[in-house]
């Protein structure tokens, strides 16, 4: 077969003393006969041959993209970057989703966890006719092909990873781990989808992949579509073996089936038929995934539903160059990345990469005009993947009910998130099959269960949720969440991940990934926008009772703070009816990052409803119920943000008022943090001069913070003549299993706190006394705790200002 | 047996379709028959009374601990914190590690995954006397069992999880995922080492511990210890079903064995034979620990060791109360805390609760001084865990060899890293089994891989390093070589953590957990200081021209400027020389969380060894050769911070130089970040006085910043008069694969836009004029790198003076 380097495959792993019969018993065969016609399979290997000499092509050439004479220096790219690593699987397996697609005409998405494998999927994307559909400079012929290969990985091309800008992605290509989640959230509730997810053996390493391929038993056959996750066993990462190219056929068929799958092993029939062997494969897998779905949607779901997996063994870097300089290069590390790095200045290398590229016989694979030959437009289907408008469609807003007809009595005590929980309830009945929840098993203790009334958890292994439906899905990996929240969230539908405060950082990075690929998408004119992420942040460390030191770390604002500032929303409600209006507008937003933080425990009710929304609106406001300076310039403004600490600065205004009635003390509460930033660094930054009507011109600013004190300072050390005139207080790291209020003393945000800072700051006449008196009652408050293991009677009943 | 509750065991999964040959195949069956004598098995079934009776009443009583007479209110805790449900399994595991240990005299740690079991274990810990031996108001008496049950969760007592001040703990237990992986650390390089570990099933579902099973393929049994994890099934989390609870045998043994192991269930001879079964199956594992170990210490090591694994089936809450008020208790989700939550109240409550801890039959537990019966101390070996010296030690401090010697030449280019791979490679050679490098599969990447020169990758499924030894570990698992990392420096060690910037973040909040034990463990008097973690960043943003968008990512920085300000160290040393100076300073220090940030690309030396010297000492300088100010008072001052941004302030100093003869520039370079903070916030914060001698008292400061900007002007906020002069630039999410410089032109830190800044800011005569002009060059230089692909040549030559 022309341009068809036969290929040692991997280097063989140690064989494991795991008998075989788990091998014979368990590993699925599939007879290879027949599978493909010869035409069939000469456009697969064509489409193949073109695609990789494309991707390879994209690393190196500059000029004379179809090698039609000698390689020259002036044809190589001054910097080669790129991976050709992963490419040739790839390309292998986008062939064959072609000819699935075409036979079955199924909605297929591809995503893939190789993102640095983007030269392979460029390829078969201008093969498929994608890239010209949406970008002209990239049409199916000579002039979009060079354009193509001149400009990947330059400053005005494709970059090096998979990113929004390439059609049909919906996962940034990036940070490896969370391809598999991703791929089982974007077929929940869309029955007649499949995703196809390639998980390179590097990326099957880490942990969020690792337990990834648990999603599967969260998948209801009878509402969602199906993932065929294939594991490309390359053997390879950047320069050690991998672990799964190190485990024998018979460890991985154990893996796997433990795991819950049917397992297929793709590749053991040796190179030359793996065409054949991938193509059974994957209609084996459909087949297998038809059984499933046909059986839970006529009512007789299967228990314990193995669905396919495919296990990919090609060697790394196949088809490229077998060897460079005395150095292996098919089959090693060595083409991680670029093969020949040498290749504009050493004209052996020259030589080795126009032998390598000219194999592939580019004169065969393109007509006179650059499109590709006919058969390889045979292969195309007619709904090729990077046209599929889910991936790029944008999002069916959903229905936000009344949040309203959820608030709360002003004057009242209520816990947010139980007021939370009962309206996410009604969202939940208003919006079928739009909207899910994703929780690491909190949902109890975050006090939401009323989400629960009229649905239920959709764990299939469970006895009592099997193939059922129920919108919430709780399994103890914040990545699995968000892997499933992203890809639910990128095919048009809205979800919300509520969790501790302290264990959202665990997603932390996947978060930046995330809003790296939304960044992008918001640039690409032919995308439409989605739903915002929304996470829900509760049982914070003003709260942690039961848990403790460990349960104490509200980093994640720090995270969302430093995304661009466009798609980052932090909203520190601090009652429940503003809750309610931050949640409303959450849910209907697009495109954000959104991060709410909140109390479970009851707190007052401030606001009434209407003043809630107004509050919610202006992002801040002056409560003047809590202050004593009469509508007059105050001698201090203090600031809650948050709401356990706003709690004390209201009581220490209270305290302020008992003990010194003539200085005038002005109680601010800051809801949305995005309001203090220097005027003009956020969309929801205050001007100047609504600013200062808030905070006043030159008075001390005593600012108690729910985070790390460095996030708010410094987010608002731009604002001009603040820094001088305000203190922050926050969490600093410092508690353990021990009461609430002493939780306020240890980290110095107390209502003696803020009321001492503010005297210290200002010096009132009697300022000294006064402190003195305060101190008192703070000494005698902690003794008392320590003392009784608890707080002061009355601690936390809302103070009277009448 | 007296106060032995027979009970139901777990719901059972749903059956699997699996095979049952699987288990008949591969699960290990053991007999049962004598292997505990009458008085063994009466021993630990008292010893198992006891710590449940004790860890019960911790949760719930302030007096009458022994519930000598009926339970009044005020017995009654008024607060009730604490977790029941997964105290029984651990107990239970307690009293067979003291048999095993008083049996063979192992060296055993006990790494507990449910850290919030800490009642199980501190019951456990008082009864062997180890709580008596660290803390005397613990004694093993009537009185120190008082303190211990009325101290629990309130805030003079231990805290309701597991932290540095429980003895034999060298694990936080709070966020859950990592105590597989710190096992495996703790045992490296310990040959004669034990650990237990003891996963949740809740735990189980964690990415972190989904991937750290495969960390057993990465110990040599030759020179490392071995681990016994065991699998505590019981079925439920907060309040959802596990996923691991829902997975019959078969599911499990097919999983654990692709896994690489060899599987034993304990508890399928039902729970009145537990006893025999997991003392029959402990020996077991330690028998097959020992073949694998003399099989490799003998030379003939065992190809693809399969060590062994316990899963472990007990019920939630196993011997609670079974029902309460119509609910189902133990063995259901309801005793996953406080399983009687009103019982201080509630008149049925008190009588349950009282039942329940009378059913342990306290009168028998303990003799009239308030000591453990015989029987129980009979139990406990001369070697107890809770005092096994290399809990608490402290470490052993490595020797670092003399970083001079690697030093290279100023004024020449080097790559910051490989300098530092060099020395890494003399440590190595000098600290032999004293220290170890964990990566993620970035060495070669990250230009490091001088440190493979004396010493290989030790990863035992692959053929080349198989029972050979190494001090490397690369796996991609960022999770794991965390928690690797954590396990090797709590047992005395010193490890190093290479990454690319980028993905530190992924365990952001594994550090915070690991940095909230090492604070507690400072302020424990009994534990000594050990090794600083030290992690070293690279590849990052500013040079990430093969990965692009997604492999951009500062925010570690942020992570460990929220830690408490005593153990958080960041450091961004401009050249290789300082780099050598900060690795040898971290390297030898103690208890602190240190980050290097550095480039791996050639840059230049600006300091000769006795200049970086005192620059990392000082942690900022003048940078005299860069500076035109001639000593004087500078019209400006230009701070960089980090390698790449710290160049483009030199040559931003050299335009200006060309450019505006008279306008007189200082050049700062900040090696420490952390001697920003306001004076007292941070031990190495400068004083007023040292900071205007390096920052004047007045003159702007055009600071350029290698993180997000957020980060560093929360850090300088508080510093007096700095915030009005002060403006600061850094990575703004902006980038793609693209060159180097023009990184530095879409984030606005290339030298045009810092001397453009420093003319607007100061306004100098011709300050317009120049700064057209520089927008020119600007211009000029994006266009040239648009259509070249590539940077200006000489764009990074070392800028002349003279």
């Amino acid at each position: 077969m022309p341009g068809e380097i036969v290929s040692t495959p991997n280097p063989s792993p140690l064989p494991s003393s795991l008998p075989k019969s788990i091998l014979t018993d368990l590993a699925v065969n599939i007879s290879l006969e027949n599978v493909l016609s010869e035409d069939e399979l000469h456009s697969i290997r064509t489409f193949r041959r073109a695609a990789n000499y494309i991707a390879a092509a994209m690393i190196f050439l500059r000029s004379n993209v179809l090698v039609e004479t000698d390689l020259k220096e002036t044809d190589i790219k001054p910097r080669l970057l790129g991976h050709w690593g992963t490419c040739p699987g790839l390309t292998l397996v986008y062939a064959h989703l072609n000819r699935l697609v075409k036979k079955t005409g199924s909605n297929m998405i591809f995503v893939v966890g190789p993102g640095h494998g983007a030269p392979g999927i460029l390829s078969s994307l201008w093969l498929e006719g994608s890239l010209g559909h949406f970008y002209p400079q990239y049409s199916r012929d000579k002039n979009g092909l060079e354009n193509l290969i001149k400009g990947f990985s330059t400053p005005e091309g494709f970059p090096s990873h998979i990113n929004a800008e390439v059609p049909g992605s919906i996962h940034e290509g990036g940070e490896l781990g969370y391809a598999l989640a991703v791929a089982f959230g974007a077929v929940m509730d869309k029955p007649d989808l499949l995703v196809t997810v390639v998980v390179g053996d590097g990326e099957a390493e880490t942990g969020p992949t690792a337990t990834a391929w648990h999603a599967a038993k969260y998948l209801d056959p009878a509402e969602s579509g199906a993932v065929i996750p294939i594991v490309h066993v390359n053997g390879f990462k950047i320069s050690e073996r991998t672990i799964y190219g190190c485990m024998d056929d018979i460890e991985l068929v154990a893996l796997f089936t433990g795991y819950g799958y049917q397992v297929r092993i793709v590749g053991n029939e040796g190179l030359d038929r793996i065409d054949e062997d991938m193509a059974a494969s994957m209609d084996w897998a459909v087949q297998e995934i038809r059984k499933i779905q046909k059986a839970a949607r006529d009512g007789n779901p299967i228990v314990k539903p193995r669905w396919p997996v495919l296990i990919l063994r090609t060697p790394k870097g196949w088809t490229g160059p077998k060897r460079y300089k005395g150095q292996i290069i098919e089959g090693s590390f060595k083409s991680h990345q670029v093969p020949i790095a040498d290749a504009k200045k050493d004209d052996e290398g020259r030589k080795t990469l126009q032998e390598w590229l000219k194999s592939y016989e580019p004169a065969e694979l393109f007509n006179e005009k650059g499109e590709p030959v006919q058969e390889i437009l045979d292969l195309i289907p007619n709904n090729p993947m990077g046209q599929f408008r889910d991936t790029y469609n944008g999002h069916n807003p959903i229905s936000a009910p009344d949040w309203q007809e959820c608030a709360v009595e002003k004057g009242t005590q209520a816990s947010s998130m139980k007021i939370v929980g009962k309206y996410l309830d009604k969202v939940f009945r208003k919006n079928l099959k739009a909207i899910r929840l994703f929780s690491p098993d909190e949902l109890e203790s975050n006090k939401l269960s009323s989400v629960l009334d009229n649905t239920s958890r959709n764990f299939q292994w469970s006895p009592s949720s099997r193939a059922k439906g129920g919108r919430v899905i709780e399994i103890l990996s914040e990545h699995t969440c968000q892997g499933l929240l992203q890809g639910y969230t990128l095919t048009g539908r809205t979800a919300l991940f509520p969790s501790y405060e302290s264990f959202l950082g665990i997603v932390h990075t996947m978060m930046v990934q995330y809003s790296k690929f939304v960044k992008l998408a918001k640039e690409v004119p032919w995308r439409n926008q989605n739903a915002s992420i929304n996470y829900l942040e509760t049982s914070t460390w003003a709260r942690q009772e039961h848990n403790g030191f460990s349960h104490q770390n509200p980093s994640f604002i720090g995270a969302v703070l430093n995304l661009k500032p466009e798609m980052a929303r932090v909203y520190l409600p601090p009652d429940a009816n503003c809750f309610l209006a931050t949640m409303h507008h959450c849910l209907e937003s697009k495109d954000y990052t959104n991060l709410m933080v909140g109390s479970k425990q009851p707190t007052p009710v401030w606001l009434s409803k209407d003043e809630a929304l107004d509050h919610c609106r202006k992002g801040a406001s002056v409560w003047k119920f809590a202050s004593t300076d009469n509508g007059e310039e105050p001698d201090v403004v203090l600031v809650g943000i948050g709401t356990e600490v706003t709690f004390e600065v209201v009581a220490a205004a209270a305290l302020l008022r008992k003990l010194a009635p003539n200085f005038r003390v002005r109680v601010v509460n800051v809801t949305d943090l995005m309001i203090l930033g220097p005027t003009g660094s956020h969309p929801h930054a205050l001007e100047e001069d609504q600013f200062n009507e808030l905070f006043t011109k030159d008075k001390w600013i005593i600012m108690n913070y729910h985070g790390y004190v460095n996030d708010v300072a410094g987010l608002v050390f731009g604002r001009k003549g603040v820094a001088e005139r305000m203190i922050a207080a926050g969490y600093r790291e410092e508690g353990s299993t021990t009461t609430p209020f002493d939780m306020m003393i240890v980290n110095r945000v107390s209502r003696y706190h803020v009321a001492m800072e503010a005297l210290q700051r200002t010096k009132p006449d009697d300022a000294d006394e006064l402190v003195k008196k305060l101190q008192k009652e703070l000494d005698d408050t902690k003794k008392y705790i320590m003392d009784n293991g608890e707080d002061v009677e009355g601690t936390y009943d809302t103070p009277s200002f009448d």
